[in-house]
């Protein structure tokens, strides 16, 4: 099975174990409306393409590990999408979860797939109990506070951000839990292979800024401008467009070097270099060249 | 250390993790708002109270048991009060999370302490993986989707309402992992003590029923007649005040008949009738008498 066809079926595997017909039907469905179709399911790509360099010796807890990040991510774009927020009629060219269903199912269905993680590790990381333990230490620093992606969010609260923490908690954690639950889902020391997230979630965050003020809104999903909009710091009204490209291009080749010794080294960083040269908008990798 | 003192130890110990000057200062002061002062920490209690009674050989784990359960009960707390359910202005004597603070803030932070809940478990039960596994599972399981907390509070969004799942779902599925969880805490088959927690759970919701048309509101800190004004189902509506009374009674006789054996299991009893003697609302256990 390919690496795309390895993640849905883990995440249709976690839906369903919240799926009963002594359920609330609409809770459930919201949930579904959530997670599938899909995005770019880059994190869990992320995850499970670390998993697969470190020998991938347990494939079970690698899918569930990967499934896990998703379902916190698509968590977190459920309540950020909340009027209280963002405040977003679309998400992914659909209506967003408090459009289609209403507000309370909107909060509800958010804290259910954060709780569905947690669950998907439970019921796939069986057999190597360190493991477990050590996934559910990533997902819940990387998720909760001081900083994870809720303190991201959080930071917009605050009368002053900190826009280092903001941005590292915001994208960076989850993409640094990304290739660390990859690690330790195959047995590998998780610590080593933060580098590697990190900067890929800066690099990730930087292209969606300039994907913000450049994309076409039709290819995005969502309202362009958003970030301008709620006033929120952006990498690219702090370096410019020219500025901002330099870094990210910095980044990917930081991200490459990175990469710990590993069976599959090689044609992870091959992946790597591929992956990234998607991140930049067509018109300003042009720019860029 | 009495149980009391250990619920609240644990809860420092998880909320201390959640902090750092590196975080955003206003989520970890509405975490901190949600938690601390506590009310009846009924749930954790219970947790101990089952391990205790299961020879406690492990009492990290058992505190780290009931410290997550109460931060989930905490967490659904801080959600349940947002403008978009209840839209309350107090709890606990205190302003909710969402007028002390914003209402970002309260999304944020009931995430947060959902997240902290498994952060709790994989920190504190180490040296006993499979009972990890199995909180895990048990929490997930009490607070996600089908039939979790989450679906209990969704099944308000449905046309029809299963007024039996309804219950069972919004207390008697965290009242079931309370049990379940002490039990498993200590190295004890869970499933057996499922029983014990449904009909607390139930008994509770009976109770909290009756208080809500019956209660003091200063002693009982949040406004009377919530469930009332938001037209919500209701044993009292459902059977009446005797009605609820009796259910509520021969539900406390067959929590206490079912303690499974276990080496302090009349102590546990005993506690049982001691605590649920506690449910009934003065004015209602006089009436009653």
């Amino acid at each position: 099975m390919n690496v795309m066809d390895r993640i849905e079926a883990a995440l249709e595997t976690a839906l369903a174990r919240g799926e009963s017909p002594s359920g609330p039907p609409l809770l459930m469905q919201a949930m579904r409306h959530a997670v599938f179709p899909g995005g770019q399911r880059i994190r869990p790509r992320l995850c499970l393409s670390v998993a697969m360099a470190c020998g991938d010796d347990m494939p079970q807890a690698a899918d569930s590990a990967a499934a896990a990040i998703e379902l916190l991510h698509c968590a977190s774009l459920v309540h950020d999408d909340l009027p209280t927020f963002d405040n977003a009629d679309t998400r992914r060219g659909k209506p967003t979860i408090h459009k289609a269903f209403n507000e309370p199912l909107a909060v509800l269905s958010g804290d259910a797939l954060i709780v569905m993680a947690f669950q998907a590790l439970a019921k796939g990381v069986t057999g190597a109990p360190d493991r477990l333990g050590r996934l559910v230490e990533i997902y819940s620093e990387a998720v909760g506070s001081p900083n994870g992606i809720c303190a991201g969010q959080a930071w917009e609260s605050e009368s002053t951000i900190d826009l280092v923490e903001y941005q590292r908690a915001k994208t960076g954690a989850l993409f640094a839990a990304a290739t660390e639950a990859g690690a330790a889902a195959a047995g590998y020391d998780n610590a080593q292979w933060r580098v590697l997230g990190e900067a890929l979630g800066e690099g990730y965050q930087i292209a969606d800024d300039l994907r913000d003020i450049a994309a076409d809104p039709e290819k995005l999903g969502k309202p362009v401008g958003q970030d301008a909009a709620n006033g929120r710091p952006n990498a690219v009204a702090e370096l410019g467009v020219d500025g901002a490209v330099d870094r990210l291009k910095r980044l990917i080749t930081a991200a490459v070097d990175s990469v710990p010794e590993c069976p599959g080294r090689e044609p992870l960083r091959a992946a790597i270099l591929e992956e990234t040269g998607k991140f930049l908008p067509k018109n300003l990798a042009r720019q860029a060249a």
